[in-house]
């Protein structure tokens, strides 16, 4: 079968790989439907060692079952499923508690084991834990927001709720990436007043805007912390949705959080230690996140997509077959594209 | 009037000072009956440079009202009252929400304006929001327990919130200073079943296990690390009171927290950057804290040690008058003593 491996930075290939197939009992084997390439995936696009070994890549998918292990019950053949980017048990401690992306026996998409998901096929381990079966008609914009229920609509409700959104209080969202704009439409959501979007691409402050972004800050460093508290008038913002990961967004969200608040950290952080140790300290300021738990979310969020309330999937504005997929992170990385399909 | 100056580190004395006096309609005078000397005063006593000002300390009391200023109502000439750390107005959206140590016109005691506690009186700004007035016996157990509602015993308090503390759930303290003591107290007031106290003076685990340490780890680093995992079946505890302000403590922090945790923390920070940015953020912890509003904490505290539940005045193994404070910080600095009171 054909799938996406990254050799180093600015080298991703569609390859011919083994076809992906059942290993284990409590395996399943979906083809892969719609499947994209997320923010994330830049970082190793940009910094992947030539050293190291080649990684099949992609962790978002939505997929159809085509086959299942001896040991799974509750996911069928044939049923159209969506795949949160980490696979997990369902049934250990760290799972009862909804933090899946913790499971004692889990793990991620688009590592050697199990494979990738920018590909034709792909094996699911633990697959009656990891898969969520949905029963939706087959319309493009709704599987475009479907798709996002793997990872960026649950990533950016998870920078939300680790944040504290509350109703009529003021959220600021760091990042205007396809986890911004949907930490935008969670902020939204759960009921934040003040919207403030910190970012600057226009087509994607139009699209924060539409989301439900009420304001919109372009500088960034401390000429940005200048501006949210003015807009703020002087407090800060009761919850700070970090979705960038980089040093600078952290301490920017440090800068701008008001005394008791919390920040939301989502972006994969490209940094040894929380920056503002000091500031967030004398300020009270509460800093949270992590990988989102995205399969614990897919309960609260899909009634609001399969009703029309949300539309997450607007974060697509390109689609791509497999061949195109290195295109696509080229056009991803050099901010041509905000988020790329893949239709395989 | 007699008051405790620092000038450089190691270098404490006991001056003649102008009188303590009202200066804004808003301030009241208090005469200290009670102080003591904070594990806070001595990291100036370890570093502070000999070429700034020299600074008044102490910024714990129990006092009795003088004087008051014309525009303050609440307090009256004569009333025992708690000084909190912090000073604060009482009435702004901060205080509203019971951070009065943000409070928009508040500050600190033990800087040169307004003073330190560890004198013969103080003048205290915002006197109506500052204090508390206390309607007690005169025993000298209980107004070693009552004088830590200025700081430790609320500081303590706000550790074992900040961090989440849960009925039947596994809390680990670190540091065996009378903060980390009174975070066993907070602990185990707030229902964890496990108390894991990570400390290494013997004197002071004993007390701990008075208050409710149910497990000791002597280690540090790594192995304190891998203890804690033992003592939780590797699951690392669901809350951390991180009772130190170094960077070790915070690494140690980050690395016994459970996956979905919190790490409360309450020693001033002496890192520029909260450790263990990558581990806390792949579990998912949650780091909060800061200077406690210990103002806002009294009205809960002050029934269980008048009752008699609780009694942190227990932390203070050591007494001096005036003159005995320079003594006083040598001995804890030596940790000879664990809380030294002043006697004015």
């Amino acid at each position: 079968m054909r799938a996406t491996i990254m050799h180093k930075a600015g080298d991703v290939r569609i390859e011919n790989v083994p076809d992906a197939a059942i290993l284990h009992p409590t395996d399943a084997l979906i083809r892969v439907v719609r499947a994209c390439i997320c923010g994330s995936d830049l970082w190793p696009y940009n910094d992947m060692a030539a050293a190291g070994p080649a990684r099949p890549m992609g962790h978002e998918a939505i997929g159809r079952v085509e086959a299942v292990g001896s040991d799974v019950h509750r996911i069928k053949v044939g049923d159209l499923v969506i795949m949160p980017f980490a696979y997990s048990d369902g049934s250990c401690m760290f799972c009862d508690e909804g933090l899946q992306t913790s499971c004692k026996h889990g793990g991620f998409f688009g590592q050697p084991d199990p494979g990738g998901a920018q590909a034709e096929a792909l094996r699911i381990p633990l697959a009656d834990g990891t898969l969520y079966p949905i029963d939706a008609p087959n319309d493009d914009a709704l599987t475009a927001s479907l798709l996002t229920l793997s990872d960026v609509m649950g990533t950016g409700h998870h920078a939300a709720l680790c944040a504290g959104v509350k109703p009529g209080k003021v959220a600021a969202v760091i990042g205007d990436g396809a986890v911004g704009l949907c930490g935008v439409i969670a902020a939204r959501r759960l009921g934040a007043e003040q919207i403030i979007i910190l970012g600057r691409h226009d087509s994607r402050i139009a699209l924060a805007r539409e989301f439900g972004a009420t304001d919109v800050v372009r500088e960034r460093g401390e000429a940005a912390i200048d501006r949210v508290m003015r807009l703020t008038a002087g407090a800060g913002a009761a919850s700070v949705l970090e979705c960038v990961g980089s040093e600078g967004a952290m301490a920017t969200a440090v800068g701008i959080a008001r005394p008791g608040g919390a920040i939301g950290r989502v972006g994969v952080p490209h940094y040894a230690g929380v920056a503002g140790g000091q500031r967030g300290f004398y300020h009270n300021v509460r800093i949270g996140g992590g990988p989102a738990p995205v399969r614990a979310y897919i309960d609260d969020l899909l009634p609001d997509i399969l009703e029309g309330r949300i539309e997450p999937g607007r974060v697509f504005d390109r689609a791509v077959s497999l061949d195109g997929v290195p295109d696509g992170y080229r056009a991803m990385n050099a901010r041509e594209a905000l988020k790329v399909m893949v239709r395989p």
